[in-house]
């Protein structure tokens, strides 16, 4: 049987550009994985690490052109905002650098032997090794950001883990181009190749979370994919982390005092969330709680003019349209859900924006409606018109785990006054991600960001983006009674590398 | 269909001494999970909870006697050795405590908005949040440190979550006493008596992994039982973090230099750590690499007759009995494996201690020998004699993950002369804790414990022993945009708590 040939095609007009590889092989992914497992000494010195993490960010940045070109071929998501998801990959491998050189993920705890301590501590020092191969999974909607050298890739070499990257089917040229520049860099730094696999294929994919020399996997992607290789990983023989971003509904509500207060304003600001990316973001709101009466009306007013200003736009792939396409026809089909501006197919490869409205006594127990507490794909969002905050919280206690949850406060909530406090207390447990007065789309890359939430939002509690995740790759290892002379150098009580550490019971920056 | 009871039984004597209690149905199961979940809001200030941990060690340091007694009825552990471990449960139980207080487990991360940033960073604040209930699985075998009151569930009590704690059969009165005793703790503090729910049956076990308001799991035990839940869990139509500990073999080196300096102290020590407790600690070293030669002779002499002088001991039941002594002749039977100090049945009751021999070139591939590759729960060690460095470390390729791994150097070679540095960094890969001229037997209570290790010895990559404990129980989630006024305190600029946190990329302690 031959290979399967892997295309690169172009959303704006469904047709193969070009043949960029052949599905992978159970031998080649094979192949791939030991490789990695090889590459693992060279990344064992950070400082190595951080400058290789700086290299690739200033080559991916000198090919931008290039790179933004090749992007907007296969993805259609326009030079602008490519050209800014590409800046803000560097910035991430930087700020992983930053990190490296700093040394806090290596949780350096060290405790003196204590006879008083019931029973007695012996010399005992513990730190952060990293695990070993890390499968990345990379997302059709960030093809910089959440894909070859997107996150996951960042904190896992920062982290000390060579990568296997399973490559999306959309933009499978753009990801040998990225794959390509992360191995110039890291030849400039005497690294091997093999540090950053690349195989394409569905089946690879299976293939590389049953690899026994695979120790973790990153992915984000729908629940579908996800679930089934979070099942993979749980069933392997041995094991391993599954860190998906597999589905988030990222519900909003606004208060009346809010809807009183700007209508306008806060209808506009949907609009352009939900529609921003062509609604492919993973954080795009898909649920928002509008009160009843006149300022809510006055809001549903201000979206359905903006939203119908919206320009159609062409979706990542032919799949997606037809998802989308059909996922909105079903939804606004239910008995009762309005559509003040229709969502669907645009021109013969686009689709238009839209959204639906429904009376939040329709979700409030299980039933046909809950069709619209999945997620869409797509320029559409769900307005639920609420009467009252038990209304609102009953939908609230009804939605799967979520990626953001938002609420829009008057100005005198904000200050304190009423139920913002309260509110906020009620959207915590929902999602990993809390925004006040703001739209989820937009996720900063910070030390206080979190990515992630309650599932099917992750399948860990952990993030994939911001500083702490690179905690991911990582597992603690303690030294009982080693002698400091053969102790690695980060364990010694001299901290000749400046580390923050905890040293008998005290934390030391 | 009656309830199935449970008795406590006396494993001196195999006879049952009390009906304890009955199974508890898939209802009652149900109730104890709503009743922990009932008590989450009373864990949600921390000042409480402190108090509550410290209130919990006082009362059971009050009713020792009266407990240690208790605990031996069941588990035949001995008094002085029930005496210590009760001791480190208190001394546990007050060190989360101290842990609440400090408040660095809280990860608090703040970030005022950066516009030079890419993208932005918004006002972003991040700390963790505890899960929910915590299903704990007991250990048989640390009736106090590893159950009811035990890591587990200091851990998640100190996280804020409430826990319903799985009694193990081999001593359910205790688990109800020791139950009772948090219950009125809780009492003290106002906190209602669900936080700490108990049920018993292997039933039980099953319908409280399924449970959808259970949020995370610890469990200490048998590979076999520990992957069927660790499968449960991840089977869920949410899937939750289980935590493990599951089995591991504990495998020491020594190296040549250390015997030839050492044979009869390293024979002497080997004795006693794999038959304190008649063996039955996970962290029992049960393979020991040994050079070949008069010098390995000498240990393997010094260690007969330390075995040899071992009185038999009681298991902790006749199951553990009956598989004792089968997997010793089992282990026994293959050839070429010798018995200096044969394993086995002792008195009708006991077992008596013993050790096998065998060369390393049968442990180089795969094969019937891999059966002394499996932990063997007992005071049964076995002994590996090995020519050279290779051969050790085609032994050690060869086994799964593990708690713990051991090398004795000698005195020249813990100084840094020789292989000392390159053989701890050989056996990193193999544990989760590495220890230089002592026994792993002994699991300090310590900030820098880790107590965990690549599967199978544990299902996750943290600990169950040791500060870092409390981070299985909680998840981030980061604010965005949230005024001051309505953030949690934990949050706010002006730290009043003192917490140590990172403000803006800066770490403050």
């Amino acid at each position: 049987m031959a290979a399967a040939p892997v295309w690169s095609v172009d959303p704006r007009t469904g047709k193969q550009r070009e043949q960029v590889a052949v599905e992978a092989t159970a031998q080649e992914v094979d192949e791939a994985v030991r490789a990695a497992h090889e590459a693992r000494p060279s990344l064992a010195d950070r400082t190595v690490r951080a400058a290789f993490l700086r290299t690739a960010a200033d080559r991916l940045q000198g090919a931008k052109d290039h790179l933004v070109e090749a992007a907007d071929a296969e993805t259609a998501l326009g030079p602008v905002r490519l050209t800014g998801e590409l800046a803000r990959t560097c910035y991430q491998l930087r700020a992983f650098a930053d990190i490296v050189d700093e040394g806090a993920f290596l949780d350096v705890v060290i405790n003196h032997p204590d006879d008083t301590a019931t029973p007695p501590i012996p010399d005992l020092r513990r730190y952060k090794v990293p695990l070993g191969v890390v499968a990345v999974y990379s997302a059709s909607n960030f093809p910089f950001a959440f894909s070859v050298a997107g996150g996951d890739t960042a904190s896992a070499l920062a982290a000390g883990c060579p990568v296997v990257v399973k490559a999306h089917p959309d933009h499978p040229a753009l990801s040998e181009l990225v794959a390509k520049v992360l191995r110039t860099a890291a030849a400039e730094h005497g690294i091997p190749a093999g540090v950053v696999g690349l195989v394409h294929g569905f089946e690879a994919g299976i293939e590389l979370i049953k690899h026994p020399l695979v120790t973790a996997a990153g992915f984000t992607g729908s629940v579908r994919g996800g679930r089934a290789l979070f099942d993979a990983a749980a069933a392997r023989p041995v094991p391993i982390p599954f860190h998906g971003e597999l589905g988030s509904l990222n519900p909003v509500v606004i208060t009346e005092a809010a809807a009183a207060e700007r209508a306008e304003a806060i209808g506009t600001g949907l609009a352009g969330s939900m529609t921003l990316g062509v609604g492919q973001f993973c954080v795009k709101p898909g649920l928002v709680l509008v009160p009843s009466g006149a300022a809510g009306d006055g809001l549903v007013k201000s979206l359905t003019d903006a939203v119908s200003d919206t320009d159609s736009g062409v979706l990542l792939d032919h799949r997606m349209r037809d998802n989308f396409i059909a996922g909105v026809a079903e939804r606004g089909e239910l008995a009762d859900v309005e559509s003040p501006v229709t969502p669907g197919a645009g021109g013969e490869h686009t689709v238009s924006a839209g959204f639906l409205t429904v009376g939040a006594e329709k979700l409030a127990s299980e039933g046909a409606y809950d069709l619209l507490l999945e997620e869409c794909f797509g320029p559409v969002t769900v307005v639920v018109r609420y009467d009252d905050d038990d209304q609102a919280r009953a939908v609230l206690s009804r939605l799967p785990g979520n990626l953001t949850a938002t609420v829009h406060l008057s100005a005198s909530e904000a200050a304190g006054e009423g139920r913002g406090a309260e509110i906020l207390a009620e959207l915590t447990p929902l999602a990993g991600r809390v925004l006040v007065n703001g739209w989820p789309t937009g996720v900063a890359v910070a030390p206080a960001q979190h990515h992630g939430g309650p599932y099917p939002a992750t399948t860990s509690t952990s993030t994939s983006v911001g500083g702490t995740a690179i905690e991911r790759w990582m597992r603690p290892v303690a030294y009982q009674g080693a002698p400091e002379a053969l102790l690695p150098v980060e364990l010694r009580d001299e901290n000749v590398l400046g580390l923050p550490r905890r040293f008998n019971g005290r934390l030391e920056r």
